[in-house]
């Protein structure tokens, strides 16, 4: 068992998480001498069902993966073992990221076709990027979309409700679990039960008990007075080992008989909304915390009904995004510079269209709401604000790293900034995105010029 | 920007990858001195839509946590931070995992209710490595069972085709990426475009060229010329780029004319099916590596609509498990020493089972067919081979860890060796397990006493 089991994600051979395909075509293009500069851009092409619209999250990571990217020995020695030439492991070893990056701020709501990331630079050196910034950007954005959707249903129908991250353990993998945590905090939750999460991103942490806490005792009765003998006020006692009722009484007596001030009770099984109220009755100045298949649905469903909760606890269709576990997220190249100037490129592929050329987009805002967007060429004018920034020039970060609750107040801000029928949670209505007369003239031309050859 | 963005998986902080509630439990544990044996048992309670059987995979990284996990400065002095105190600090210092573990070797079919592992040791250790284990399972449980059903379906279907896994971009984290690879690689595939995966795992590495290489250069022509002065023979180009047929008339004289025995082509859009049959005109001898929304549906579909293929790369509908995201995996409490005895343990719980106590697993077989499986106490005889091994002992390993390439050839046999309708991957027959009569009176038993509240 070696430590590469777990450890294998440092420095030393984050470089290659990669595909193959993208070293193979590197070294192509440094043997061959073909290294124009390129733009690529990373974007979706549609919603998943139900989502009005997507958070764009992982972009720290983008900026990380710029300043990390380095191949060491033992990277190397593992490309010479697999087939690898000596002139491309040297230009390897010197490996360094020296293009531009424009992204959308984290927590920035985007739509389809819409550049989340713009990576320029040599081709060589945006190509090695691909798998790992639409891996992190992919991922983080999909559950910082769930998460903010069960944001703004406790916004809609709720009192300000905590809303904790529960999901490690269902989650695909450690990096899973600790970029959901992160995600959910930046879609607009208050925590995370992972303790990882906490330690490397700041997040703060939230936990209870285990049913297996109440079992290891003879008696709920003793399970509940250790508990209380250890977090005395700070407790929050799981109620529905044996009986959820009956455990809100044994838990109001046994914490009165101990001169406790118990701050909270969970509940994670059978009918929460009738449960909780029941247990309202019993203890009523006590948190509830519920918890047990929670997503917005859910909790919307819990809230409409009556029932009583302080938080809940979302876990695995948080960190699987269960409903929408992938995103239709490409990395394309858009942009390639021949004779000293930079020209749009595209694939012709049936029914998907990819708009050639770097380009921003205008977001159109008015009276505090977003109304539409524009995209366009890059070098042209468009109506509103463009969303894209410059975040690293010659291979520096040029952009202050926001911290996460800053970028958490993005993405309310964002969100709170759509049409209601965006926001909604079933069948949303679609947010208007135009294409700019001479973006849309350009991709014309190009596929004319391209379907004829004439390229 | 930190290298804790992505490096914080090493083995300093490791150990935190786990539930707050499961610090704050041994916490409690420890220093109310309540510090029994038990044993916690990890299964899932039913199975995905249209799965018949679940490939257990995952148990190298449990074994690897086991002798990895320990709490290093840095975890320590997180903990410290955020409220833990000096004695439990003390006691995780020198946290030592010391306990037993049974588990199904990986590769074996697993069904419901069936311990996939099982840890007995001191309840405070016991508990911590819950999140852990079932983050690692359940996501590489998944992702076998996935890929053996696209291998199964190959077997039926094909001709022995490569199957190659092409979804890190898409995988939920750096983790899953690589998880992802070798789970695929253990339920059948031949091999995985991600190079991290190949470095820690040994798994063969495949890799063809993208869009951008043909797009990067002036003509299709010259995309394809570079390639084969670069790569020669070993050559695999993609043709889909303009027009698939034109491609593949063009990647034919390019290669004639430079002498070249091309050695395949990879279609990625289009009606796969016609296209493959018309490249196969042009280029008969070519093997065509097939991409693009591949799972074992399209798999199926393409193999029995006289597609050409020699090999076939799935992406998202592998990495996320894209039909079944998540597993209703768990890691239930059940059994406790009391007064020097372990104990059987169970939650009451509306409509949801746990049986209690250690447990074997008899596999019936009948002339080399699997015909059911009796779930029993660990300590009677039942039908059938029991499925669970001993695999640590006192904290130390004790079984042999098997190649990758030795657990593939069991997923291949387990696989075979199921009834045909198990195997289905529409709506398959449900395998049979039934219950030990010794487990189901220990089962109600137990569940009179705590419905009487007699524990």
């Amino acid at each position: 068992m070696t430590a590469g089991t777990f450890g294998h994600l440092g420095p030393e051979t984050l470089a290659l998480f990669t595909d193959r395909y993208e070293l193979s075509m590197m070294q192509g293009y440094v043997n061959q001498g073909h290294t124009p500069d390129a733009t690529f851009s990373l974007f979706f092409r549609s919603l998943p069902d139900d989502r009005g619209y997507l958070v764009a999250a992982g972009l720290e990571q983008v900026v990380a993966a710029v300043e990390e990217l380095s191949f060491g020995d033992r990277a190397l020695a593992y490309l010479e073992r697999t087939g690898f030439d000596d002139d491309f492991l040297d230009y390897l070893a010197g490996f360094e990221f020296g293009g531009e990056i424009r992204a959308v701020p984290e927590g920035t709501v985007v739509f389809p076709d819409e550049p989340i990331v713009e990576v320029t630079g040599s081709l060589v050196e945006a190509q090695l990027l691909e798998t790992l910034v639409l891996n992190q950007v992919g991922f983080q954005s999909l559950v910082a979309t769930k998460a903010a959707r069960m944001r703004d249903v406790v916004e809609r129908y709720g009192d300000e409700q905590t809303l904790v991250d529960f999901g490690s353990r269902r989650a695909h993998g450690v990096d899973a679990g600790l970029k959901a945590a992160r995600a959910a905090y930046v879609g607009g939750f208050d925590g995370t039960s992972n303790v990882a999460a906490g330690e490397a991103f700041g997040i703060p942490t939230y936990g209870t008990m285990a049913h297996s806490w109440v079992q290891s005792f003879p008696t709920e009765r003793e399970a509940f007075e250790t508990f209380l003998a250890e977090y005395g006020d700070d407790s929050t006692l799981l109620i529905d080992t044996y009986d959820t009722v009956g455990g809100a009484e044994l838990a109001k007596e046994v914490a009165a008989d101990m001169g406790v001030d118990l701050r909270g009770v969970r509940l994670d099984s059978g009918d929460l909304v009738a449960l909780s109220k029941a247990v309202d009755e019993i203890l009523p100045d006590v948190d509830q915390f519920i918890s047990s298949g929670m997503d917005e649905y859910a909790i919307r469903e819990f809230l409409t009904s009556g029932g009583v909760g302080a938080g809940f606890g979302p876990g695995t269709a948080l960190t699987t995004s269960e409903d929408a576990p992938a995103l239709d997220i490409v990395y394309k190249l858009v942009a390639v510079e021949r004779d000293g100037e930079m020209r749009p490129s595209m694939k012709l592929s049936s029914g998907k269209v990819t708009y050639p050329g770097g380009k921003r987009v205008g977001r159109v805002e008015q009276g505090g709401t977003f109304v539409r967007d524009v995209l366009g060429r890059r070098d042209e004018e468009v109506d509103g604000r463009d969303i894209l920034e410059t975040v690293v020039v010659d291979g520096d970060v040029v952009s202050d790293r926001p911290s996460l609750d800053a970028i958490r107040a993005v993405t309310r801000r964002n969100v709170r900034a759509l049409p209601d029928g965006v926001r909604a949670i079933d069948d949303p209505e679609r947010y208007e995105v135009s294409v700019s007369d001479a973006l849309a003239a350009e991709t014309d031309a190009l596929r004319e010029r391209l379907e004829s050859r004439a390229i």
